[in-house]
């Protein structure tokens, strides 16, 4: 490998706990790859282990988000903090989930010029006020978010991605944890039939 | 209770799943209260479980930083993000550990008039990078670092509990998370002999 | 003393012309110490006495704002301006004058989430506008301020003690003046069948 | 089409000036489609003249710069300024001047992070001052520019790239230009043998 | 002279293209005095043509604006750049066509508090949104223009002129373009009759 | 008159208490005029006294700073607060006593740029890093102005200055007080064999 993935070292999969080994094992099973932020969190097994249990606890929840809206909200304030990895692998994945070869980039670069709904505005809206000024975030926005049929439960939703992806973004940048060159390509194709 | 401590439902401690109620009654155990955030966060069970995995993960380990080191740079973060439930908890546990009752408010308003060592000042002047410009960070500010005996684990640690509370900012900011009244006056005695 | 009290050289009482060793003594009288503000200004006795005139004239004259307001206003401004001196002396005052033991640190950190009236939230969103962004400070401000019955000379009371602040703000940053160990306490006993 | 690719009316190919109906066809010969920024400006002919001369003589002239470098530059500052339409187009011309099809979303990201070298990182960091504060452009930063082999002149042409490109985000961000769909793709394929 | 025009080699008029030179004895004879853009720009002839075509087209076309109104909008946002060229050379140009001696420096201050008309206040108010944040420009800033009776014709404009200065304003910030002297008194005289 | 000097009620002269009556008609005898802020802060008697109190306690002291040197470190910490006010009055007071019709205008749109020397450019460093970021003044900025010769009580002036002007420059903008138009033209006439 040219570029290293991390400032920091990374584990040998054949050396990291079961647990974990398990968890890269299967995700590289799905993804036909090992995406680099497993084997460079991995350098610290428990921090691993509770970022993933929060990142599941979050994502996978059932919520008034759908998945690609929650990968939308990662990749636009991913985009804020400047965080290489999470835009280009979360980007990957919104652009599969919400099957728009075009969207991520839009979203990275100013999503107020993005194909999404006023919904889907409105709910990055607040996600980049948590992102940004969270210290301003008050009743109003609710208000706002409510206007379009979000409950508090999916403000939480969107606080907390916003959050633990604004931790991610943080190590990340500061790792220097490189995306995999798979990930750039992923769900660009144009939908047949699109 | 005159004021609410979360605008989000706080669930009574009887209906909590076994582990989380467990965890907040050792901590009543210990502190002679709960902190409003274990009952807040409380509200979502899998999200109160990754958190503490994490906070515990990054403040119980061993690490070139002390326990009063980990506390300033939350509440030097927390600070600069504006989160009255970190500054005001977590400026309880630094005056604590570090057995200086004035340290709290001088880290939490400008922490370059703090009373603290050079080494300390370093590694704030790092957390707030991570905190509010993480896309700058590069080798100069590790090297900053190392002159004062930092190491990589070290920087480590500094980016995730950086990181990580400001996720717990943005949670206690959206939330509205109250601190509790006791939090205020704790460690503010003057030392004995001191 | 440990720490210096003031970059700048710290007059001796005794050599001090006789009308401010007066005030000074007054204070004391009062206070039970002496704030070093007035020792380390009184550097300058000139500017001392004019500092301590304008002071005097906008603290002490009758007003739409109550005293507790009035030093609401300093230590929310003096927060966002990052001065320790004004943010511990004045919060001291702010939590007699209200008889709120946690007033002070809440306004300090983030007003938004403070145990405050909407009437002084409103008159401290003006002070902030004042204090971060004066050139934008237009009809509509004073508007939202009449809405909680605000009057002009209140408006310009506010204003003024926002910049008489900025400018004790600056003067403590640069010279460094070190709050009396005595403030962090004061007022911050609970109050007795509150 | 789906999506218009301006809020101002764009004119019909056939009752254009003919130079400029002559430049539109020659670059769809030449890019097999017409870019929408065409299109649009020509709206008001004599800007469109104007914008395509000034960017011709810059962009085509001899220089210290390559062209990769000069669309490196247009990436960098495009991403600044939130211009979707300039990141998407310029990022297709930037991976394949430079035949690197991962360089354009790194760069539009942070440049920081990106596969560029040592000099490209000096020549961005000038761009990205003359973009974002140039007021305070000094001798300093000239310097630090030939420590890396360029010329004053170079100095002029990163500025010169960086002032137009800011018209160009301006004008796309206030008429919502469009990036074509084509552009998103073009350069990612891997390079053979690379 | 004493001061040198700009940092950069300035041509001689001897040696200009023909019709650079031409352009310049026609602007000397009508000003009296050659202006320092027209002379430092010749030192990039293609450039100098491309930046005075884009200048023609958009000050002189039929427009919604006058010129009055075209230069209030380069002194502005030339300010909020920090171009002293720029808002030294428009600023007479300003005081000239509106025949109002103060009212360059009072917009170049701070346009709020300028003897201009709510219809210009309002122009200003969208030219410093281009200027500053244009990637948040939407709808409801097209909206506010028209209540002035501003098209969006008239808008475009406003965007244009903020964009070429912004490249003529970091142009001359990059090369130090030193405004003539000649420029500073020029339609201050007041008003005969005024 | 045609504009307003003031949003708050302006006192007849001969109404006001003898000792500001007193001062501004001396300063009308100098001057020629009455300047505004004269007139719109007697509004509040006791404030006028301890203003020019303290602006006497600076501007008349024996210094490092000559009067120039005083005048434009108002000039540009005002510009950098947008008060039309004092850019405006302090101006002509700064091109008075500097003997330079441009140099107000230099210093209040980018004092980088003015016809200053070294020595008035790191005074005018040290200044605007107090306007703007008071808090992280430190000993490196102390030791930046003793390279040019500044002692540590020149250093106080230029914050107490900048503090002081700060707070007029608040009042001002809060207040639209207007400069008179006398002042415009003040000192612009060219040096006679200058």
């Amino acid at each position: 490998m040219k570029h290293p993935i991390s400032r920091f070292p990374v584990p040998e999969l054949g050396k990291l706990p079961d647990d974990i080994r398990q968890k890269i094992l299967e995700v590289q099973e799905k993804a036909g790859f090992v995406p680099n932020v497993f084997l460079t969190l991995a350098h610290r097994p428990d921090e691993f282990r509770a970022f993933f249990a929060y990142h599941d606890a979050l994502l996978l929840r059932e919520s008034g988000l759908s998945k690609g809206d929650k990968e939308m909200i990662i990749v636009a304030t991913s985009g804020a903090n400047h965080c290489l990895y999470c835009v280009v692998a979360h980007g990957a994945l919104l652009r599969i989930y919400e099957k728009k070869p075009l969207i991520a980039d839009q979203v990275a670069v100013n999503y107020r010029k993005a194909d999404i709904t006023p919904r889907q505005k409105a709910m990055l809206d607040f996600a980049m006020k948590v992102c940004l000024d969270s210290a301003a975030v008050g009743e109003s926005d609710f208000a706002a978010l409510r206007e379009h049929g979000f409950s508090d439960e999916d403000a939480w939703d969107i606080a907390g991605i916003t959050g633990l992806f604004g931790l991610s973004n943080r190590m990340a940048n500061v790792a220097s944890i490189r995306p995999n060159d798979e990930f750039y390509l992923m769900g660009r194709a144009p939908r047949a039939g699109g």
